[in-house]
């Protein structure tokens, strides 16, 4: 935590803010099939973290949330949260969608950038910012036994493939670091807003009966 | 197995029969679901060495199973077991879940020591007792598609969180190995045990609509 | 790819074709559930190159496909193709699931050679030449919610075993390293071919009420 302070403060706060979004999303799907608490902050956790450490194992790099406990209370927070606000909680759907795409958009900033730090080839770093953004919610998806949601709805990987692509382009032309950054997490955050507010969808695939 | 028998033999005694006790629980799960004898295997082996190689891919070493082929071999006489004694084997239910607690207790001991002796923090020792102890059952639950039953059901993971917390406070405390790993283990078997005795249940987050 | 063309030619052009089965494979069963494009492509990955990314992480090595991009481009290639050909696709189905054997079997071949040459005993070559082979079909059930197939049905994973035992022994008697690799890959096809043409089955375990 000290450390953490001492670094770049912002990107802490909003990594926070998506973090606890995340991990909010997970609770509820956990409360929603009456899990019981190790359940939901399991879930959580899953949701919050789960991404980055996907990413974090085909890096081959400890996973970031074993260096920092931050991301356990964010966690906890997150799930006594649902706890004590419950209802409510519907009614701040909108807020809370907000933070999950803040969330979303600084996720494949740092999942992108990780991978291209580590000097791994541009398309890696795409393919790492969607892991970052989307596999977390796949896990949770997959723990309740629900077919995953980035498989058919929403342009929500969309959003992360588009963003990751972005910061790549940006990275190899030098662009600024923090510029190409906040860009980037922009261009994820309107994707994301814009495809849920006009129901943007990708095509799908129709069964052929095999 | 050389090495083995020149070690500490006892932890290795009591290790195969938590291996043996997982594995046995597995193999029961995929006879439900008739799979065939691969099915069943790898499900066996899945439940017996599932959260331990979570644990290893986490703490970035390599999965203890491939140092040592004890392990496949106790999750074939998992398998044999089960199918000779078959339904003899629902009357041995206290005896497996003895087994299977004390399983537990070791599973918890060795992966929070595992990671505490690679020099991480001890609320990840607490974390990696918890995944070695729970995370093989979900995996199992899974692949039978159903609702992890570690989300839902008895003090099973919760076990796991308090040998963990004692285990890494006496390692801190400098208390003697031997006498720490005993105890830790006692714990998370005496609760476990008191746990499904007295049907104690972690409280359940309400489902709010969403 | 540049370095592809200058290698080893002939193995590469059955990796691509296995890996495109594979894929087909992955996006069909993805198309079943009417999957979004990214779900389809996602779910092609996953089974064109998800057993080879488990071996590795358990290998400890840098997952196959981060270092070139033509998985990605032979499983958008089987999107399109699924996409293009539709209906047709099925009556292709002999000719994609000769394709797919002979897939399994170069995978097999690669991922003991793999676990053989990092210095791994005989018996965990076998067990990673039957998880690349096996374990994609695995993760693209799960993500579809439906029981794996390889736990309950054709001799899938039991023709991997058979060719890492072959392969295992071949290697440890200093057979030609070419013979070899044929020879496993043969066996492979061989047996998948008779097991789905004359319906063998592994015994299945009987539920033993539990």
């Amino acid at each position: 935590m000290m450390d953490l302070f001492k670094g770049v403060q912002f990107v802490d706060v909003i990594e926070f803010i998506g973090t606890f979004a995340f991990a909010v999303s997970g609770v509820r799907h956990a409360a929603s099939k009456n899990f019981d608490l190790f359940g939901a902050f399991t879930i959580g956790l899953f949701t919050a973290v789960g991404g980055g450490t996907i990413r974090d194992l085909l890096l081959g790099v400890t996973p970031f949330w074993m260096a920092n406990s931050v991301y356990l209370w964010g966690t906890l927070l997150a799930m006594l949260f649902v706890m004590i606000f419950k209802s409510k909680v519907v009614k701040l759907h909108y807020t809370i969608f907000l933070f999950d795409s803040i969330g979303l958009g600084l996720f494949v900033v740092v999942g992108a950038e990780k991978a291209l730090s580590l000097g791994f080839a541009p398309w890696v770093a795409v393919v790492m910012g969607t892991i970052t953004g989307s596999f977390g919610g796949m896990l949770r998806d997959l723990m309740i036994m629900q077919m995953p949601l980035i498989f058919r709805k929403e342009i929500y990987a969309f959003a992360c493939v588009v963003g990751g692509i972005f910061f790549t382009i940006g990275y190899s032309l030098n662009l600024n670091m923090v510029v190409n950054e906040v860009i980037t997490a922009l261009i994820v955050i309107l994707v994301r807003i814009l495809a849920v507010k006009y129901h943007w969808e990708l095509p799908r695939l129709k069964d052929i009966h095999h």
